[in-house]
């Protein structure tokens, strides 16, 4: 089902029965597998809300749901209406919006929290306990019968109201796996919509999130949804082994703002599953909308968007080294794996430096309309070289450098006797220049 | 072997036989796993040369090169001395400084290259060529005989030099398998110091890692390093399964700059093994030392950190929401898989927004050292949850009503006759302040 990405094609055909249509697809064998049917659970008002630097007016609020909802996300998670009075008229205020994702709000596992969320509008409640030894020792400081009893009436409260529930642990990876298997299955037979796991600290690692979710998988029949920190790298490539496991529901939110270093970004998340599932991820998602929504929420709470992040960083489609360059000028998939194009971005080689390579010169001379040989490419190339050594050169010096060779070459008459004049003559007009 | 992290011993006391010592530490599975032995190839003087804005020049190149050995990495990657004049007397230069790390260049699986490399003064040569089929078409052309051949050639000859070799692959993962491991077998009979797996486009995911480094380790006897790009946010993970599969040695650059949105970055790895293993990671690596390299690197190449970057981003050890505050007051590991001083950083509780929760308060009461009883804590955290939601609240705010309110209540006779008017004074004067 899934097309092959550009570029693809041609390599079958020389060798058809040597490559596999997509060689970083979602696995054969994981039978299991929700990469190719996975649901985004955005939490930017909620998890997002708890980043250090958000303060979201209801306006701000407002705008921020209405453009994940264009988005395309599936899910908006809100924060709690417990938390203060403006935020229970700010979920109100969103449920009215009729929106065509699903309105959840987040509250802890508690009656009082329950009887107020049931009457804002939302479509779902996803409720979360601390079932860590650490949490449950230093935080709530319950014992798993009094989380399961107490989880089991929010539960059958929330259902009858006729909503969405979510059951979740917290601190998963640092809980008993008994403990929570055991209150898995329980809130699975009462008839939970789905339970989630959570690595609220950021400890897990890929193949232990794989294990959990396939060991759960085995234990309920509802979905299963992930909820992945990012203090230790991983939250990407955690959300992703969970869906290849068998979790159906990641949470994310715009840049990955929530507490600490955050949570799984939607953008890198985005970027991780149409590499493995474009035309589902393309289906689903507007993605030439994904710059603005980062920006969006960058400005709301005062960030830049990082220079390194996957796709709208502003080198995420950027090529510097020549021999990097010559390949991508000859075919975009020998060195990306993303198109910009799918994301309304364009691609950027860089050739003004020392690094360069005399194809991505040739590009740039064909690219003025000029006419140079592959040799007189060459020549000029080490000539950019040379100078790059010397300081860095930008675009319009390197265009110089072309057109000056190239005035050069075809005009002999005017050529000196020495042709390393022309280069001395250069090198000192670029010295001159404020660098 | 590894040490209890703080907090850890407290919970097994209570229940010793159900807490494993370090959940989250290597896989007692992975026989082969390098989690605890690994080693760090530090490439921001060669990958990172391939970053967008990279400009070094020879100073700063000499000024990273310390700083990288002082910090600790194993080894340090140069551009190749073919890439310009600069880059080869920038080579040579640092190999001058008699740096603890080995000095390694990078360069193309060519003798022309080869022959240049091995006269700079470096300890080791990469040498790396590109074996998938997009490179093999767009690239250079090769077949995978003559690939074969030349990689004998150039391997042979810098083992006469008596220095290091390593051959890797390029875009490995989207190679083909037996022609992978027929040349890595190849190499590592002529007796390679290290074989490299290498992402070049960022595709890979952790459990394809996993699977190809324990198949690659059947099949060689020396070592396997990886290099990872991050285009799909995967970067670490990839690192990270690497490891517990048994490679030995992973490729980094600070910050993770170098082509497109860059590698595996040296901070966030560093965020990874340390919750793994963390007396290893603290026995080798001046860990207090990194936000000064991420600094130096991210001044030279003019970027800013990322707000969200592992352990240096400005948020990494900041606490916002109430439940999280309360249990990070208690005992820092409920919420904290990482520990700030390891760093040389501190943690900052945020507690003057509306999501703040009276434990939050009740720590800052008293480290103000004024005397309110945990009722009057709660009373006080309502107020300021009720200003929070009108405008965010710096700490300044937050101090004042807390000293306003200790002031009305120890001092009753002071006490307006209805409590709600000191409240509606204070929100009065907050709301004359310039927002």
């Amino acid at each position: 089902m899934t097309p092959e990405p550009e570029g693809y094609k041609k390599v079958s055909e020389e060798n058809p029965k040597h490559i596999q249509a997509n060689p970083y697809g979602p696995n054969p064998s994981d039978y299991l597998s929700n990469v190719s049917n996975f649901q985004l659970i955005e939490s930017t008002l909620r998890e997002g809300e708890q980043f250090a630097n958000s303060f979201f007016t209801t306006e701000k609020k407002l705008e921020i749901a209405k453009a994940l909802d264009d988005f395309g996300v599936d899910y908006i998670e809100l924060t709690s209406p417990v938390a203060s009075e403006q935020s229970r008229a700010d979920c109100e205020a969103i449920c009215k919006l009729g929106l065509k994702a699903k309105i959840l709000t987040h509250i802890r596992c508690h009656m009082d929290d329950a009887k107020v969320a049931v009457e804002t509008g939302v479509d779902g409640v996803d409720v979360v306990i601390g079932t860590s030894q650490f949490l449950r020792q230093y935080s709530h400081g319950k014992d798993m019968s009094y989380i399961t009893n107490q989880a089991i009436e929010v539960i059958e409260f929330v259902k009858s109201k006729g909503i969405e529930i979510r059951f979740s642990s917290e601190d998963s990876f640092r809980s008993d796996l008994v403990d929570l298997l055991n209150i898995y299955r329980t809130v699975d037979k009462i008839g939970v919509n789905r339970v989630g796991i959570a690595d609220t600290v950021g400890c897990a690692n890929p193949r232990q999130v794989y294990e959990l979710v396939r060991t759960l998988k085995t234990v309920v029949h509802c979905d299963i949804e992930c909820h992945f920190h990012n203090d230790t790298g991983c939250s990407i490539a955690n959300a992703y082994t969970a869906l290849e496991g068998g979790a159906r529901l990641i949470d994310v939110s715009v840049l990955g703002i929530g507490e600490r270093n955050g949570i799984t970004p939607l953008g890198g998340l985005m970027a991780r599953m149409i590499a493995a599932d474009r035309e589902y991820v393309l289906s689903k998602y507007k993605l030439h909308k994904l710059r603005d929504l980062e920006t969006l929420v960058a400005d709301a709470v005062q960030v830049n968007i990082p220079f390194n992040n996957p796709i709208t960083g502003f080198c995420a489609f950027t090529h510097k080294a020549g021999i990097h360059a010559k390949a991508i000028l000859a075919n975009p998939s020998t060195y990306e794996i993303l198109k910009p194009s799918d994301f309304g971005l364009t691609r950027y080689i860089h050739f003004a430096n020392r690094l360069t390579g005399w194809n991505a010169i040739k590009s740039r001379v064909d690219q003025l309309n000029l006419h140079l040989t592959d040799t007189q490419c060459k020549e000029v190339t080490a000539k950019i070289k040379r100078l790059g050594d010397i300081r860095p050169l930008n675009i319009d010096d390197v265009d110089s450098i072309i057109k000056d060779f190239h005035a050069d070459v075809t005009t002999p008459a005017l050529r000196p006797a020495e042709g390393g004049d022309v280069e001395e003559a250069h090198l000192d007009a670029i010295k001159k220049r404020k660098l």
